[in-house]
């Protein structure tokens, strides 16, 4: 049954947050404004432009939020991420950061590039420049260069490469060179600061010889867009990038809550998002079962960490498609209680449900849909 | 943007599969339909009653096709999903599989009690029966009493409390008992089949002491459900259980592909769920980067296994939520090249997709909903 027709008639009502059919999608809404404009302010004190990236979130109404907090618009992870969050409206500037390379994807790239105020795109290959020019046939198409920072996932392998990609997109002339992307994924959730420091800083160097040798060729690049949660502090210090495309900061997740982002331990994002489940089966000696398993948290980071509802030192543990443990010699949990979860991974997690209800403590205040729940073409 | 408005122009053109967008979930059409088939003729040759698990596939049209072939009914494992499969229509008989405790969700059980045929639902708590008797005011509800086979995911704990159970279900005016579910998930993907027999002889011999306490009390259970996919053939010899509840059969993974169902090395059952994923970067040495990651494929079982469009040899690593590798020294792929993988874990890839792409050959012949994909409330 859809969320809002179970649902809709408890936003408001006081302490309603615990009559919600569970496993259930959360929301904190005043951690997520203070994560919202706590990004807000250091990207604005520190002179960079904030992208933040929607494939954390999917949502229209959190990009708006971002969006009106001062982000210059967000990231999408696909050509149907970037649609969806169009269709909805309020966001009127998309960077679609992985390349859109299928005939009918291009197809779609060219229609959203009419309809949207301001779209751009990166690539990584002659090819699929070469197949972009000839797709678009109005306004012209931004596209950056996609920079491998050595992951082998995206990106040319090479400055040299870059150079060549930058000057066959400038050359086209229903493109735009943008500028160029470099992500370091594999950097972001080194936990410890001075280690995770010192990856970026190195990576950074190998980005600055792109640049110079796009600046040499003639093609200097307008925008330089990269960066992620674990590393925007090093990236804004280090001062070559001039966007950031933060995700995971606006829900914050188990994973990342592991990390020191700041180098002296402070914790300057909460977690906003959460799940609620509830015990279901309490017929077993030291622990009970509750309804939230495969089908309800991304497995890809380990397990969820327990917010409330459990006594300390109490564990999570999978127990299938349909189902979690609660492990704890005496938690003293009966039937129909709630345990709240902080998800271990936000991206893959929110991409499981079709809504986010949003609460302030206990009370359910609205239900957002997850725009692009599902979008990954 | 919605699968149909992006596919349904492609439904009988020749080698359509090859132009939908992707990562896509597949069907091959031939494949359910000889599995269905396969499953259906064994439990009649042997005399058991069919309820297929419809977690696996969470589609109304595959529910239909498995009644057709002489199922019972089929199995939910939430509310959620039962309601979506009600309102779908053309499924009259549901068995719920996994305790519904919370107030709303059992007042929404009672109006799918009287909406429905046939509903059912399992218990193994007696604070729960109260509830579902205090809640049901029209037709009786039936009420099957779990028993936990020694995973302690949900089920009571011995035999004096099942008799205990079965006894206050048949107390109570407004319920009516439906007889004993037994699922050995632990089993199921024990990869030897002697090694797996013997668990199973084992465990239902407990079955049996369960069995006999109930009708020693004067409460002998109707029906004895149960088993899966990896023992349904030692469940049917050993002749203990009335109904099996096979699900991932219809589909088959790379978690059962790797078992031995049949004692004798054959397989009867075949691969009919795909996803086709695209090449979208291809830049460096030894891998090329495809379009499928955590959100594409279910990440609990592992890699899925390649079954076309790379060399013999290649192999499948994550690379985030949004891509995957295909490593080999040399696999001659490009740029939008299509490579063709089992799901590792068919039922949370299912409930990752809103549509099934039913395919014969290469050519698309029909899209079906996954009707109740995120329903697992």
């Amino acid at each position: 049954m859809d969320d809002r027709r179970l649902h809709a008639h408890l936003i408001g009502q006081q302490g309603s947050r615990r009559a919600l059919n569970t496993p259930v999608l959360v929301i904190d809404a005043d951690a997520l404004a203070r994560n919202i404009a706590t990004m807000a302010a250091f990207a604005q004190e520190h002179g960079v432009r904030l992208r933040p990236h929607a494939k954390t979130h999917k949502s229209a109404d959190v990009a708006r939020l971002q969006i009106a907090a001062g982000a210059a618009g967000v990231c999408c992870a696909k050509i149907g991420e970037a649609e969806m969050l169009a269709e909805a409206g309020g966001v009127g500037s998309i960077l679609i950061t992985s390349p859109v390379v299928s005939p009918p994807a291009i197809a779609r790239l060219a229609a959203l590039n009419e309809a949207l105020a301001d779209l751009a795109v990166v690539a990584d290959n002659p090819a699929n420049v070469a197949a972009l020019a000839e797709a678009m046939n109005g306004k012209p198409l931004t596209v950056f260069v996609d920079v491998d920072p050595g992951i082998r996932r995206t990106g040319v392998a090479s400055p040299t490469d870059a150079v060549a990609l930058a000057q066959a997109i400038r050359a086209a002339p229903s493109l735009r060179f943008g500028g160029v992307q470099f992500y370091c994924g594999s950097q972001q959730h080194i936990e410890a600061f001075a280690e995770r420091r010192d990856a970026i800083a190195e990576r950074t160097a190998y980005l600055q010889t792109v640049l110079d040798a796009l600046k040499e060729a003639g093609s200097p690049a307008p925008i330089v867009t990269g960066g992620g949660t674990g590393t925007h502090r090093i990236d804004a210090a280090l001062g070559v990038f001039t966007e950031l495309q933060v995700g995971s900061y606006v829900f914050m997740d188990r994973q990342y809550n592991d990390c020191d982002l700041t180098g002296d331990g402070a914790a300057p994002y909460e977690t906003a998002l959460m799940v609620d489940a509830r015990v279901i089966s309490a017929n077993a000696k030291a622990l009970v079962t509750i309804d939230a398993g495969f089908k309800a948290l991304a497995t890809d980071g380990g397990p969820p960490a327990i917010i409330s509802g459990a006594p300390e030192g109490a564990a999570f543990a999978f127990m299938g498609d349909e189902h979690g443990a609660i492990v704890a010699k005496d938690s003293g949990l009966t039937l129909g209680d709630i345990v709240t979860l902080a998800s271990p991974h936000c991206d893959p997690t929110v991409n499981l449900y079709d809504y986010f209800h949003v609460v302030r403590g206990d009370t359910l205040i609205d239900i957002w849909p997850v725009t692009a729940r599902g979008a990954s073409r």
